[in-house]
């Protein structure tokens, strides 16, 4: 969600977030002016309450150093060293390497997945609903088995073909899968109780949903590590200096209401916001395409025992010229600078990223904000001091990686040779044979082969 | 949903269902017993019965002709003509082919998602809400694009690569899917409405789950169809068969109640049922292996500018000796009988299909029958008169179909030669010859090629 605040609202910049959106300012502020609410949307506030949204969850050495300061300082100040601390966590798994950063994407999709279904139990006043807990968390565990499994097979299935039982469990993963979603299905049928009809089943579509959001986007933010640290990195932190200088454009020039819903996002910082995206979003593209590291795709190395990062880095990556078009080239001419470009073609597609984060990668935000209003809560959360939970940080972060895993199946990823390679040769042996044939036979024709 | 009844509970075995499973015979008998609910619940009674759901819809010349009979038989008499009806239809859709199947399953998807949001706007109570029929279609398009596409592309490919803007709208499929849905979801943003926050967002899930159980699941269906009639056909009929004899063998013989949540259900109907399951899936299997129309996957020819059902059975198609083991054969062998059988491979499948469908299958109705009860409504719709909505016959044959189309990938489907010989087609030229120089020094090394 892009920070997009009237200047008179707020009084510092230091206040930026930096992993997605910042909490709403105070939805409670908009709560208290509903004065227009049916009775039991009324009973619906008070029992809400009750869920557990706050950020006041600071360690103690920094309750202490902060005694002196307002409430309003006290807070700024929490939120900004947890945005460092963000940061630099953020940096270090950068650093830890791919596997970190997996681990830490499930962690965070647990969490996220925790606050959806506590808010969804506190809606529906469960409490002693049999089951209802551990089934939501067994559905989780089903379908992370799920999709983790459909993309470690394709990456560790050399190491996986050597154990037996292993490989059973690949070739049928999805019947396993399903067959685990079906113990849990008719769990929950025979663990329907009557007079709790309508809840179950309302918690069951709610934990369906928080799986849609959470599990299958985690499973995509996996796919785009595994082609390349720079399909993660960049993105993610395009979605934060988007937050940031929203924010900071907001703050010094915001006068012109964007959207009722965020009533402190103004026109001037989803403008300036969008644009410092792009700018940064270049610059970002251009240091990190001149490092392997971040440029190759990730593979499991047989004989290292460990994940590679070592490749001949693909056309995107390499420095390219680009003629300007006619009108523009003209107009150089005449100032006396030459009508090419120089280039990495990444820059290209960073372009793509940084105009979907700023345009679109807000309405994450204003949704999310729309739900919290309309479940009447503060934040999901309350894991990290003067932020909220995990999942204000990260509702853009989603719909980001969705976004650039569509965009790399569509414009970037051919089948790569390699993978294509195994399936033919998981084909039966005359299977192969033919396939063989047929192809000697095709490239024949078109005389990339000579014929002997 | 199997029709375990006891035998008291009802008097005439012409009651069955066809399709799926039938009305939960009469749920308002449950409701009138609800009597410790809480005010909340009784207003939900109220508002919810103004859902469209009754099963008077009846053609006026049958209620002409009917006009003598009491309610109840005329009722029977109504539910046993349109369920004849309707397997008369299913055999003149099998007649006309799958492109005639493909079509039917998306009116009966489209119809499902109807009945499925409707009762969503009646329990929600959405009038005048802005916008929202108009979203809801539009994801049910959008997804239907999306899943539609994936599954015609592969099988159309020769087709629409001739056509250069349907080439486009085939490379980019996913891309300008995702567009698609975005636009559904800035379009939701745009119309959230402070007064309905919490409905709108409520059913915005409800129309996503709707998705998720319809849209996702009749792709499946259609997938099941590409890969033969048979695998459509026989799945669809044993959850058909289940109901019918479940009902009778309840009828006849049951005493011990199956399930609280489905009172008339009995342990002997659930049993019968399933025997019957097994014995007509078997037969079923062995007439239909020997039509090359019901075996054959799908293919467009494109010579013939049609969908052909052609081909040299597979394997799983061809009569084959099976030994029977020790244990067994030990015995048969006093009484003269020889130990092995003669079996299509195909009719194995078929048991581990008969077991899901009358074991697991049930399930899915009583999720149905829970859902229903859960909303207070008696069914889901009015369009079959005497059976109530398409969703009342359809709901287990969705769990059907997954778990078909799962067992197909697991158990039967390799990896197609010709699908495979395409794709690497679609390398680049160079990608084309390292693979090919890679696979004949494999095979040359396995000694399947000799090398010259």
């Amino acid at each position: 969600m892009a920070e997009l605040r009237k200047r008179h609202t707020e009084t510092a910049a230091a206040e930026d977030s930096d992993k997605g959106q910042e909490i709403d300012s105070d939805p409670r502020e908009d709560l208290d002016s509903e004065d227009d609410k049916s009775p039991d949307e009324k009973a619906d506030i008070v029992l809400t309450k009750t869920i557990p949204t706050g950020t006041d969850k600071t360690p103690e050495i920094l309750d202490s150093a902060l005694k002196g300061f307002s409430d309003r300082w006290r807070n700024w100040t929490i939120r900004g060293i947890f945005t460092f601390v963000m940061i630099g966590g953020f940096g270090l798994l950068i650093y830890a390497g791919p596997l970190a950063l997996m681990v830490a994407t499930l962690i965070v999709q647990v969490k996220c997945f925790e606050e959806i279904i506590n808010i969804g139990y506190a809606v529906y006043r469960i409490h002693g609903l049999p089951w209802f807990r551990s089934l939501s968390w067994y559905f989780l565990i089903t379908s992370n088995y799920f999709f983790y499994g459909e993309s470690l097979v394709d990456y560790f299935s050399v190491v996986i073909n050597k154990q037996d039982y292993l490989r059973v469990l690949v070739t049928y993963h999805r019947f396993f899968s399903f067959c685990l979603y079906i113990v849990g299905f008719v769990w929950f049928v025979l663990s329907l109780v009557k007079k709790y009809y309508m809840k179950q089943f309302s918690l069951f579509a709610w934990t369906h949903v928080a799986l849609l959001i959470v599990v299958t986007q985690s499973y995509l933010i996996i796919q785009n590590i595994f082609e390349g640290l720079i399909w993660f990195i960049v993105p993610v932190s395009m979605i934060v200096i988007n937050d940031v200088w929203a924010y900071i454009f907001g703050f010094f020039l915001g006068r012109t209401p964007l959207i009722k819903l965020s009533p402190k996002k103004t026109w001037e910082g989803f403008i300036g916001g969008g644009l410092a995206t792009v700018f940064f979003g270049l610059l970002m593209s251009y240091v990190m395409c001149q490092y392997q590291y971040f440029v190759c795709p990730i593979e499991y190395s047989e004989t290292q025992g460990a994940m590679t990062m070592e490749c001949e880095p693909s056309r995107l990556f390499r420095l390219e010229e680009y003629t300007l078009p006619e009108t523009m080239s003209g107009l150089l001419k005449l100032v006396g600078v030459k009508n090419t470009v120089t280039l990495y073609p990444f820059m290209l597609h960073s372009l793509s990223m940084s105009t979907f984060s700023s345009v679109i990668g807000p309405f994450g935000g204003f949704f999310a904000s729309g739900f919290k209003r309309a479940f009447k809560i503060k934040d999901f959360g309350d894991v990290i001091p003067g932020h909220g939970g995990i999942m204000d940080r990260f509702d853009c972060q989603y719909l980001m990686a969705t976004f650039v895993n569509v965009y790399i199946s569509s414009f970037i990823h051919n089948q790569s040779p390699q993978k294509l390679l195994q399936m033919v040769l998981s084909l039966k042996p005359e299977q192969q044979l033919n396939l063989f044939y047929t192809l000697k036979e095709n490239l024949e024709k078109r005389g990339i082969v000579q014929p002997p």
